[in-house]
Formats: structure tokens, C-alpha cells, sequence
């Protein structure tokens, strides 16, 4: 039950075709969201409002090119579509559905670009420490231009030869909101969050081996960081560092 | 060697004072941060520029009260002065070379508040889930004041009586920046996330027995949390929370 | 807004007072809880409507009397007043303005006995494994009686004296829900499920010392338990294990 | 030695046979159970009084197949079979054994139905959080089913689109036990405790990645949750929640 | 009922005084123990039969010495009595009781010696790593010899000095089990257990600080032994290793 | 430097041929083991005086054989040969070497048989929880029979069905040494060790999901036992298990 | 902008061809880096001023092999090429470029030797505990020689031995860094760092199963050694422990 | 038995006064240590043979005074005394028999300092982030000096102000080793590691709160350093670093 119909109800009490006790009750019973007093689902909003996504982890290549297929055939949407956590036989199943699909094998993402149009205010900047936490930081490269984001991408600048962070600067300092990828001692958030004045979103990746634990010693080494402009997402989460970028830079 | 001191160095080529070799030289050894090239600690001025902080633990109530002193005294700086885990021993110390200066027990502040001036853009809610996390919210809120932001506080909406959220959706999604403080299963951010489509900042609090190991369960909770705008600060970190969300209401 | 104020606004609709249109303005904006369409609260009415409760943790000996005078004092109610974590201060606070309160030193809880009715149909049997464990067992125990149930006590029954435990088979197959408090390897609930046929729910004990490791190595022993009617709430939670016992009880 | 035996010895008493000393001797040194004084495996009756269980996981197809055949072809019983953790080939093995047999990959269960009695008093609702908490809720779907009760799914009702959960509060509050398997924060058992006055059984899955660490995350929360009806079982532990909650049932 | 009681219900039978199926009916409800078939507290008589032993912690000293003093009056019993995790004011309590009482205050225990009987076959080795793991090596030295065994103590022969603990090596091979307490990594009880043909049991000590984590590195260290005859107590579990060494020595 | 050596130095010195103090300066320096004074290597003796032992994990099948043939053809032994955790290839590969070899598939054991000689003075009982832990509680029978020990086997006599365990009450008491595998809530050996006075040690098992942690849960179940007589080896550790009771039953 | 176009830029001040005020602005906008004041990369200069390193794992055959060729075709350097975490696949691929590659499968370590100069100034002992180890040891030595430094290997001398390790005190004491690799209880760095006066790498490794939770009880051990000549580095990190010992030996 | 009570034996063989075979017995059952043959100790000789250290913690003011003094009788010896973790009282009492003695109160050390000789080859850096780190870090220093090294001090240069570090760069590449302290992150012996060629000592401290751990993020994080010349030592061991750099310094 939408607005409309609720209208329609008031409508009836007004006409006396229904009586206030059994408009009462029906409204009573009424499921929640239909009634549409509130915009309650702005989590999807944020999600579809600007690229339609699908999770590919757990899925069949077939669901997964099902779900594309349904997405690219909703009218009046022309959203990005982003399927995470792909391998080449999803791409292959979703490639059929959507010619214009693409596969990025390092971060296992596919892309459907429909819209080029940027609604980010600002330069989101991703940065990652290693060759090896590159991956991680891809899915945020991407996942922050489906979104409509500016992206910059500096890779491969991590503290044991801080030189090569402190060459790029100015592209930290241009940036509006900064993702940092990092793996092993997940250092560099600290650093880069000393350099500049906005929001430092950190993803400690699963790189490494060893005392690394599966990312948590750099989770751990984030969520100590002694710079006070940085916060953390979860291990490998790079899809969700840029859905917090993109949400900071829509600001 | 700053910005000036190079110039009249440069001068001094320019009159033949001293030769381009010398100059180079002196150039060369020359202390990095003096320089002036680039503005490094964007840190500093991020805590500095709009709030003299001091974190207190650790340190002695005298210490804390010259810290305190040395601020307020800064010449051409109106800054509010912000004193964190401090305890009443420390406020009375402070108390007698800051008049204005009060104590906020329950969060162990001290505010000395010198400028009214709103420098964040719009409005940081601070939502907090039980009676025993509010002195980490206070201590969010107290920091995001003396920062200069207009701070809502929603206090005691834990999700178990999930009706006592949902009456407030109205100052949630009228906030540019949400604060989220929850201890035990610190499930308060993904539902809050869900609701609105701002970034969500979530502190996980010490609060709980048992397996809540000292926040540990709270902050597991909110990094795995399916809402995909909301990021973590470090456990009872209520001043880092309000840093950041006060860093991204300037955006 | 209750159900008799939007009836209100219905009869306002229905006499032409109020536009069907600006009606449904009215509707869009009330809080949601004030309508009353459901009783949302089931969780407060599960603690106050069997049991007025106070978690003395954290609060001063002041302000706990405060709230169970105030509870005593509530019209209509004759509920029982529950205290739990008080100390022997939070007890003579509470002793002057209830008369007939009792402390438990033991479990550190204070009980306001007003009512004798049993609400639960049949009986919780309350089994503890070693002497340490019984201040949470205690707990478990004045709780269930608190909120109306029948309630025996099993204690010092551990597992390596397992004749202990059959000498009482009878006393667990007459109890209708049994709640397990045990320290150390948290064994009991596992042979006490596979003596019953009813639901065992687990309490680990913080009891022990080295690699217990505060409880955590009987909460693991019981989520793992081989008996396929054992459940589990956070280490040192009688109470809670005496709120869902109540539940089941009531059924 | 079965009461039968025992009287039988008594009688060889009365009737001089055997002497009273002799007949000591002969009762110090029966086995425990063979006599039969008391129903001590009320833990099997539990599991085998209303469908037969076989665990799947490290057995041979074969092997799971013999023992299907066994349970079916005893004499009187009519009771469902349930095998978990099973797979396409165990199941293609049950088939040949029990033609009836049907397999449900999500979960990985095989249902031999052979009685639709139901024997549980009320419905058990199964909610779930996402979608990969699916196969968890389905083997707790199935288990609940098998062993005699009303089932009703409410599954993808996760925190993060709270009004997705709020619209089926009826189902809820209709239920006499909830099942709750959700992954990730595992958030979703303290807001369906709070909506309603019944038990309700936390299964945390193992879903997520990350941070998650294997369903830990889940876990840690659900033992930490402040609605006081909630208890836990182990991770990815459907069988056991439908267990209990079945139990609940026919109280 | 005992033995006893059990033949004089079978000599009624003889004498018609009772019927066999009175009989049976009285046999089936008796409680289990006091049917005296078979000893099942062989873990009372473990400690009993050799030591009476208090566990402090946790005791009031009143409680305590209370406990001491009945086992003292115990008639028939000369058994010597040992209180655990005892402190000075405790000692003094028990001190009134029993004049004979010894405090040894570097590992908390109260001893109470009665008897010099020697009931071991051979002796107890008691070996520590350094001078922090006394308190626990002491622990199990006055438990073995109070349960009657010959003990020998290698104090302070910790691995990084290993020509300390190669001097002894007499004293090692002659033991006929050996007790090995170590904190820090826990590497004496490989080293001794390479060394010898005999038993070794392995106490974990909370010693150290920063990664020794309250004594579980050293546990883990010892778990992982590489020398085959090495088993492991848990953490400053001296007593504990004192029992076992005392139950094997007795074999 | 054997003591052959020795003797020849000593000899020359004798003789005049060598002065003492040229005779001092080699003894100085000659390797420490050469000299043939101690038989520090018990631990071989240990393994090797009774049986032969490959490690099989981590090796190649031709590795294997090779060793076990090196093993078989040393003149003068005729100890048994034991190879843990390996599979059919190696033992494919062994048997081309040794025709008696059996393979054991289910705990991966592979056995090749020459003595029958009994050096155990008593019986070693190795019980285990559930059929998932026979695959480790076949290593320990194994490796006890090819050390040279009587062994009683009781399966599947968990403590959920504590009527299984006390139909056995007679093996327990009968047994000297007591081995208990057991994964899930490791309970088992708690239980056991009350029942009995004679040393038991406690092997966890990796048998579980979810919280069981790869048997951490069973492991600090055992560590944290309430029975006194109970020690503790690595998780899965059969083998180890296995030779510290076959060295207590040698004593 | 190097030091010679800073020289340029000053001469032109010189020159009056540029104004003070411009080449402030100049220099201030310069990269870091490129003013060449100061040799940043240490870091770089440590592995490749004495060999060319690629960490095999995550990258393809075809890269490795791409890699290392453009580091043989550098003109003027004869450094040394080491390629770790490599497999047969990626030798064969590396072999085509660099015929004078050589692979050693246990280490999973590629070394191209191109110089034989001995650059560290005493020699090197790499010790390893067990033959499980020795993988994580050959990784060391490889790395280490390929460095330009002189090994001894002394592998297979774990502590419950201890006189296989007392036997190589010759080779211990004239080495002028040792590294340990132990698994396990991870006890050899103590021992050893007791034995001599030089600094000892400790390296734990991932060696063992069950309670050595993949390295990290060596892990524990080591940082808790009682030498106080002991560090430690990552989980089997082989080539980070060659690396400091190399950096050691050439000061 | 001394080399010279083997002299004597040996000359008693020369002059026939003993036998060669009853001297060969002799010599097989001396101690080991006492045979003088070689000098096992060094570990000892380490610490003594530059500094006499006494750990403080767990000792008594009395205890720390009595070996101080014992210390500073002992012939011949002119060391430095050194004592870690001790009090203001400890300190009294030290004073009173060692008039030189200081306190540093910050660090907990007392330093008797006798000798000014400097024994190490260069300069030790010693590195902390932030003010809190100062504890450890001035153990560290007071530890090197105390055994005869230089020391730099540079503190406060944590890497969320990067270039506070970046000004210090001549003192670190002129030191010969440097020691890192650090809490929180633990990333600056990554970021210093990166800056110098010479190999760096981490030291976690315990600062910081939440999920810090007791410094077991700053632990993890060193141990995953990317920089390729870091070793570290236990959380908080400023006295171990020291000594092992001491240690590296005097190579």
C-alpha cells in the first residue's frame, strides 16, 4: 500500500464510503514499506542509485549473467553495472548477456559501462603499498568509477621507500577522499593520513604470509593508526572502501 | 629555513652575494620540513587548525595544565582546547590556568571553549546504543563541538527495541556525517547504514562481560557489517570518530 | 500518535474537519512507535512484565535506588524488583527505600520480592559444576524465580565426580528447561543434554585460571557440544540464561 | 541384564536358587545400562523418536547409504530420515537404497519422508540474513520439518534494509521459537529478539570473508547480544538450531 | 544404600519377607552411588587417599581454616592436608586450627604434615626454567611430597645457560617421572624430555610479559614438543602436574 | 673422540709419549658426544628401543621405503616398523620393500610386524568421543601395540550418551595407562579421569567445524579439566599420546 | 629536477634571467626525488647493490623469466639473481633466459650466480631444528651466499637432542651471525643464543600441525627467548633473516 | 673437576700413580661445567662481561639492594650495573648501598655507573614514535650506554608526521644500528628500515588501547614489515633490543 492508495483510503473516508474504524484497521494492517511514509531503503539507493552491483562470490556464472541481463533490461535505468568477485567463466556466461562486458582478471571484477557521466564532486585517489595488494586496490579503482567517481591511481608506493609516496604529493593533496590498500604491516595509512587533510579510507588486504594472518596484522595496525583522519573497512573489502568514497565524495 | 630564508638566499645570488654553487650547497643540507615547499603536516593542522587537543593519559595533571596553558596563551589563536581521558585530579589542575574550563565526567573531557564560530558544513549525529556507550559518544560529541559542528545526539537507541531508532529516522537522515557507538554485538551501524546514505563512522565500544573481550566482538561486528557505508574507528576511539567526521562535514 | 488519534483523524476526515490530502501529510510524518499499530517492544514487556530489572553495573549506589524506587512506586505494578552485579553499597542505598530488599552476596544481587505467583508451567533446574561456578548459577536462579518460576537447584555436580550428577537424574528429567553454569572445560551441559530431553541452556563461567582464558575455554567446550539440545549465552550471563529459560517456560 | 533378568534373579532369591550373597554378587557386576532401571539415552530418543539422523560429512556414500537402509527396513518405526552435509554422490547412493529420497544441494541435505505428523505444537519461523546464509537456514528448515514441525522461512531479511525484516513482523510474532542464521556481523538475532517474546536460536554462518574469520565474527556478536531471549549454537550449525527449537516445540 | 543395605532387601526376599517384585521396584529407584557397586569416585580417593588439599582461591580464610579443621577431625585419617593459592592472612586463620601448619609464601601454600609415610615408588624430579617459575615449581614440589614422594628440585636451569642443566643430568636420569615448569617460550620440558627415558610433565608458567600472553606462549611451545614422553598441564598448574607425576609414580 | 681414544691418550700418557699438559689441551677440545661419556640420546632410545618410527607426512613413498628398508635390513633388531600419516601410495611403495606390511587407511598408519613380544607391564586403554575421532585413536592403539603394549580399544563412548562410557566402567578401572581422544567439547577426558586412578592423556581431536577452531576448543577443554589425574598432547596427536603411555606402562 | 637543474635555475638567477621570487616558486613545486639531494633508497641499494631479488609467488612464469632477463641485461652490474617462492614451472621458464640457472626444489629457491665474491666479513651459520625446517633453511643459505657471504649449514640439531647441537659448538662459536629455524616449540634460538656471543635471527617455521597453529607457537617461543641475543622475523621468512644477517656481517 | 684437578689426575697417570683405565672412569662421570674445557656460558658472559643487570620486577627493594651490592663488592670488576623495572623504593634501597646509583623514573631503570669506557664500534640510534614510547625506548638507550655504546636519541618522530622523521635522516645513516620503538601500528622500523642500510632492531610497546592488544598489533605489524634489514624482540623490550644491538655494535 503506496501513498497513493492510502490517499485513495482517505478519499473513501471523506466520500463515507469507509468508515474511520475500518479505514483504521486497514490501516493497521498494512506491511510496512508499501505505505511509503519514508524512503526506508536508502542503502540500496546507494548501491543502485548509481551502479547496479552484484556480489559474484557463491553465484553460477548462469545466476550471475541472469541478474546482468535483468539489471541492463530495467527501464529507464542506465546505471554502470559491477559484478565483484568474478572468474573468467562468470565473465564468459555474463559476456553473452552483455557484449559490452568487461573482465578485469587482477581484481576478478566485470564491468558494464553504461554511463559516463561523473557525479562525484571531487578526485578519489587509491593508493596500495605492493604489487601484490594491487588486486584489492583495482576492485576499489573500479568499483569508485562505476560510481562515477574521478579516479587517480598510485600503485606500488609503499613506506619501506617512502621517497616514491612523497613523489606523489600532489596527487594526494588534490584528492577529496583517499583509499589505501595495504597488506603486511599496513603502514601506509598512517603515513599518507599525515600528508593530507581529508578523509583516509583504509582496506587492509589479505597479502602476505606468516605473522600476517590473513590480513588481520594489518587490520590491526589500520585500526591503531596514529593519524586521526583514517578509518577502516574490512580485509580485501576494496569494493566497500569505494562505496564509502563515492557516498564521502557525493558530500 | 623557510619560505623567506630561501628568497633571500635567492636574492643574494641574484646580487652576486653568494655564488649559484654556494647557494646549491646550502640548499642541499638544509632541514626538510624548514623549507617551507609543501605544507607536510596537514596532520597538525587538521587537530590544530580548528581545536587544540591534548590527550591526557599519561600524562600528570601539572603537565596537562602547562600543555593547556602554553595553548591558550599561543598568540593570534582563538582555538577551543580540548583535553581527553582526563580525570577530575587533572581538571582541577587545568581549572586554575583555565577559568572557563569544564569537566565532563562521564567521558573524562575537559573542554575550554573559546570560539562559538560552525566551520562543518552540516550536521554530525551522534547515535549511541546502550547507557554504558555513552561515554564514548560524549566524548564524539564533545570533540565534533570543539571542532566546530553542529552535533545531534541520539542516545540509547540499541537495536534490540529497534522502534526507538526508527522514531528518530528523521534527525538521521538530516545528518551529513553519522557517529555510530555501539558495544556488545555492535549491530547499531549496519542498521543505521541501511537507513540513511551518509558515511556511517562506527566506534566500538569496551562495554559487555564475557565474550564481548573488550570490545573485540563489537568491532569484528562492525567491520563485517553488510552496510556498505560504514567504516571503523579503533575501540572507545570517540575523539578519532569525531576527527574524521569532522573532516569529511568541511568537504 | 496512537490508534485513538489517528481514529481521531479519521473522524476529522470523515466530517470534512480535515482534507483526505493534508490527512495524509499528518499520517507521513508521525513517529512511527506512536501509532500503535504493533506493540513493537516485546523485549520490554519480556523483563517488566514479569520482572522490574536493574543492571547494577556501572551505576552508583544513588542512582540504582533512584530507578527501584521509582519502579516500586509505578501504579499497578506488582511486579518483582531484580538488582543484578549490585555490591553490598548498591544494597544499603536500595535498602532505603525498599524495606523488604534482600542481598545475595554471592551473586551480588539484590532482590524486591512482591509477588509470589508462578507464571511458568514447569520447573528450571539450575545445575552447576563446581563451587566457583555457583555465584552465576545464583544469579540464574534468582532470576528464574523473579520472573514467576519454580525453580531447583543442582550445584557441585561437575563431571569428574559424574556419580554426583546421576544420583539427581530424577530432579533433571522432571525439570521442563535446565540451565548448565560450568568453568573450565564447560563439560556439564554436554551429559546433562544427553541425559534430558528438554533444552539445556549453557552458561560458561569465567571460573578458572591459565589457558581458561576468562571463560572462553567453556563457551568453545559448549558450542561445541556433542548433545543436539544445548544452547549457549556470553560467559558469566545467569541472568540471561534465566530470561530465556523463563521464555521457554512460559511457552 | 534387563529388569527382566533382575526379577528373574529375585525369584531365584525367593525360591532359595541363588542366595542372597551370591545374588549381590551378581547385581555389583551387571552393566550399567542392561538393566534397565532408567531411560538414560534420552539424547538418542530425542534425535531418533522423531526422524533419524545421519551425519554425512566423512562418510562414504556406501556407508550413508547402508545406514539409510538400515533405519528404513526396521521394523515399526515410520519415522523421516534426514542425512546432512551430504552431497550429489552420497545422495545418488541413498537413491538406489531409498527411491523416495530427495536431495537439496544448497544445503547439502537428503530427506527420506515417510511421515507428515506433526508433532510440534506451534510454527518455527527460519530467518535468515542474506543469501549466502541460505544453505544454513535450509538445512534448519529441512531438520525442523523432518522431526514434525510447522516451518515458516523468512529468508533475506538482513539489518542493513531493516524495513525488509519489519514488514513480516506478523510471521514473527506467530511464531513459538525463532531460528536466526545470519553471517557477517550476525546483528539480525538481536533485532528479531527485541520484535518478539519467544526464544530465539542464533546460528551464525560462516559467510563473509575478511574479518569474518570463518563465522567468528557472527559468533561473537550473537553471544553479546542485548536482546535477553537470544541463545547460540555453534557456526553453520542448522541441524543443532532446528534440534533445539524442536524441542522447544513440544514442550 | 549401600552394599549393605542392598543384601538385606535380598535376605527379606530369601525370607519371604519381601516379593521380588517389591524388590525389583526398590532396586530401580535407589540413587546410584549409594548402591555401592562399583567405586566411582576413584578421583575422590586419588586426593584424598594421599592428601587432603584445599583449593584457597577464592575461600575466605575463615572458610578455609573451617575446612582444614574437619579434616583434621576426620577420625581414622592421618592424611597429610595441603591448601592451594593461599595468602598469609589465610595461613593465619588455619595457624588457630593447626598448630603444626607451615606457610610457604613464594607459592602461596599452606601445609599441614601428618605423615612421612613414602607411598611413590621413586622420585619426583621438580625442574624450572628461571627464578619467576619457582612460585609454580614450588607449587609441585610440596604437592608431590605431600601426597608421599621422594622430590628432587633443579631450580633456575633454564635453556639459553644449557651447561646448567647438563650438570644435573644425574639427578635426571634418576627420576623416575619428572616435572619441568618454564614461561617465556617454554622450552625446557624438549630439552629434558630429549634427555631422559621417563615421563615428562610439562607446567606452562605465567612468567614474562608482552607476547608471552599470560603464559600461552610457553603452552603452545610445550604442546608443540619435539621429545615424544612430554605431556602438558595447563598453565601455572603445579598442583595438577604434581597429581599426575604422583599417580604415575604410585604405578 | 671416543673413549677408545681416550683410553690411548691416557695410554700415551702412561707411556711418557704424551706430557699431561699436551694431554689436557686435546681433551679440551675434543667434540662433546664423541667422547662417549653419557648416552645423552635417550629420546632415540625411546623411539627406537621399542619400535622404529617414520614420520611419513612431508615425505615422498620413495623416501619411505627407502627408510623403512634401511630399517629392516640393520642387523641384530627386530623391532617393529611404524610409518604415520601416510597413504596408499606410500604404503604401495613400502610394501614393494616390506611384503608384511599392512596399511591402516583410516588413521594412515602403515605397520610391518616382527616382534610380539609384550614390554608393557600393564594395559593401555585409548578411548575415544565419537567415530570421527577413531582416525587418531587408531594412531595411539597402533603405535602402543607396535611399542609393545596390550591394548584395550573403547569407540564412540562420548559423554552426550554417558551410559556408553559407564558400560565400561570395568576396562577403565582394569587399564594402567589411559588414552582419550576426543574433538568437539573435548569433555571426555574430564569424565574419564573421575572415573579411574591412573593416569590419562588427553588427545584433541581436529574433529568439528565452526567454533571447534581445528580442535583449539577440545585443547583447552582438556587443559582446563576438572579431573586431576588428566595431561595433555598436541591436537591430533595420536602418536605422541601413544608413546608417553608406553613409556608410563614400561615403568 | 635534479641538483644540476637546480644549479641551471640558480645560475639564471645569477643571470637575472630569472627573479628570485619565480625560482621560489620553481623549487617549491619541484618532486621530491628528483632534487637528488639525498640517496632515499637504501632500501633498494640493500637487495640489489649485492643481488637482484624477484619474489616468485603471485607472479607468472613468464613474468619471473621476464624479470630476471632484464636484470642480466643490465648493463654493468654482474650482481647475483635470486628468485624465491619459485616452482619447477617457473625455473623452466627462467632457464630459457638464464641457462646457468639452477633450482632447488625444497626451498623453491632459482639462483643465477654470477659473481663469487665474498663481500660479508665472517661467516654465516644457518641451524635448523628438524628436516621439516630445512626448506625454510635452504631459503636462508641460498640467500645469504647469493649475497656474497660464507655459510655453514648445521641442520637437523633440534634441542630434544641436544647433543647433536653440543657437538657443532666449533662451528657455532666461529660464526660471526647465526640463524635458527625451528618450528614447533620453536626452543633453538634460546639454546643456541646461550652458546655464543653473537646476534642470532631467529626464524619460526610453519613446521607441525594442530597447536602450532601454522608457525605461531615458534613464533611465541622466540619472541619470549630468554637469550637476549635472539630477534625474531616473520614465519617462515628465510629470506629476510639471510637478508639482516647479511646486512650484520658486511659492517 | 677444573682443568687443574684434571692436570693432576693426569700427572698422577704419568706417574703411575693411577691407572689410565681408573682415570678414564674418572673422567666419565665428571660434571660437565666443571671440566673447564670449554666456555659454554657466554650468554652469561655477555651480559656481565659489559654491564651487570638485575630485572627488578618481582624482586623486593631488599633482594635488588643485597645483589647490587654483591654486584659492586665482586674483585676486579669494574662494570656498570644496570637495574630494569624497578620503583622509586626499589631505588632507596639501591641508593643506600650504591651512593652513584640514579633513577629514571620514566623507564623504571637504576643506572650505577662505574665505567665510561666505550666499547662499541659506533652509534646506536635509538628511535621512538610517540611520547608514550618513551618508557621503552629510554630503557633501551640507558641499557646501550650502560654496555658501552653511543647513543643517539630521537624521539617523537612517529610517521603520521613523516617529516618530522625526514629531518632526522643524517643521524639515522650515520648510526651503525638502530633500535625502533613503537606502539599503536607499529610502521616506523618499516618506513626507518627503508631509509638506512644498516640492520634495525623493532621494539612493539604497549601503548595504545582497544584493538593495540597490549601491542600485539605494533608485534604483528613489525613482523610483517616490507623492509628487508628488520629483526624484532618481544612487546615492550627495550633492554633485549638493546642488547642485541649492543651486541651487533661491538662485531
Amino acid at each position: 500500500m503506496n501513498a497513493e492508495e492510502i490517499l485513495q483510503l482517505l478519499h473513501a473516508v471523506d466520500k463515507k464510503n469507509v468508515s474511520p474504524e475500518s479505514a483504521l484497521e486497514r490501516l493497521k494492517h498494512m506491511p510496512f514499506e508499501d505505505i511509503g511514509f519514508a524512503k526506508v531503503d536508502h542503502h540500496r539507493a546507494l548501491r543502485q542509485g548509481y551502479a547496479e552491483v552484484i556480489f559474484g562470490k557463491g553465484k553460477t556464472p548462469a545466476q550471475a549473467a541472469q541478474i546482468a541481463k535483468a539489471m541492463l533490461s530495467k527501464k529507464g535505468s542506465r546505471h554502470n553495472v559491477l559484478i565483484t568477485r568474478a572468474d573468467a567463466k562468470m565473465f564468459a556466461a555474463v559476456k553473452r548477456v552483455a557484449r559490452g562486458a568487461k573482465f578485469h582478471p587482477l581484481s576478478g571484477v566485470v564491468t558494464i559501462e553504461r554511463s559516463l557521466e561523473i557525479t562525484g564532486k571531487g578526485t578519489i585517489a587509491v593508493v596500495s603499498a605492493g604489487t601484490s595488494d594491487i588486486p584489492v586496490a583495482e576492485e576499489a579503482v573500479l568499483t569508485a568509477r562505476m560510481m562515477g567517481n574521478r579516479v587517480t591511481e598510485l600503485f606500488d608506493v609503499g613506506v619501506a621507500g617512502i621517497h616514491r609516496l612523497l613523489e606523489h604529493r600532489r596527487e594526494l593533496t588534490e584528492a577529496r577522499v583517499i583509499i589505501c590498500a595495504a597488506g603486511m604491516e599496513g603502514a601506509l595509512p598512517s603515513v599518507v593520513g599525515g600528508l593530507v587533510g581529508v578523509p583516509v579510507i583504509a582496506v587492509p588486504t589479505s597479502t602476505g604470509y606468516g605473522a600476517s594472518f590473513g590480513g588481520a596484522a594489518a587490520l590491526l595496525g589500520m585500526l591503531n593508526s596514529c593519524a586521526s583522519n583514517v578509518t577502516v573497512v574490512n580485509i580485501d573489502n576494496g569494493f566497500g572502501a569505494a562505496c564509502v568514497a563515492s557516498c564521502i565524495n557525493r558530500l
